[in-house]
């Protein structure tokens, strides 16, 4: 469990999560840690990132258990890797890609793309749907608040 | 199409995402927004966000095309509602809410569900799955980079 002792908004899951990872930077740091980045100067040099601020944003996910730091064989330096609890930000970052190649390019504008290693083709598009198929969006679902005494 | 200038990570869809609402504020404002507040006063109160803040967040989101700013019915004030490319942004809300469910709760601890009108129960968990109904995650997938000139 995380250890912040003030949420913004307690009884939302959506604004627990903004707070643990809700920034550009941390959520960029947990994007290229899927992509098997461990190193401090791996992490700066891909983002470009102050080092001020990558300590930060690392001491935060290692905190709050995205993110485990270990040394590396020599034990010279640390590494993160990511958490069980990390790995499952994976919907997180991929609806995010899906966003992003959607409403973020122009046509033809190269971009990254996600690979289904099975098939060699690019992931399916991220669908939330209901036991019978239907798609579900805002307008089918909404959200049931926490009765308060 | 957005008009951001300068992107983080010019290839990669996550980031130009997380450029556009990768900020807590941004995405609780969109989440407020999937639930209906329109106005100023509602997402000021509901967020408990300083007024510069907030008026600079809506300001950023209504330029990248997330929300628009309409007048109401009297022409006294704005009100901010989702443009399509807003609502496209609903699995990226869905996904940081089912994380948080999982990991940012201990059992038993009281938080909002999302309900699925036509069904009553809550939606299920967004899973990312082939067309052969593979799941995918970290472990079998890769990012495939744009090649360099």
């Amino acid at each position: 469990m995380t250890t912040h002792t003030q949420w913004t908004d307690s009884h939302c899951p959506v604004a627990r999560t903004t707070d643990i990872v809700g920034d550009r930077w941390s959520l960029l740091i947990v994007r290229d840690a899927f992509d098997g980045t461990r190193r401090f100067s791996q992490f700066q040099r891909n983002l470009g990132i102050a080092k001020n601020i990558l300590t930060d944003r690392l001491k935060g996910l290692v905190e709050q258990g995205i993110l485990e730091a270990r040394s590396n064989e020599k034990g010279t330096r640390n590494e993160y890797v990511l958490t069980e609890r990390g790995m499952d930000l994976f919907t997180v970052i991929v609806s995010l890609r899906q966003w992003g190649e959607r409403h973020a390019f122009i046509d033809g504008e190269p971009h990254s793309t996600l690979i289904d290693d099975t098939t060699g083709d690019p992931v399916p598009t991220l669908r939330l749907v209901n036991a019978r198929k239907i798609g579900l969006d805002a307008t089918n679902t909404h959200v049931r608040k926490v009765e308060q005494d």
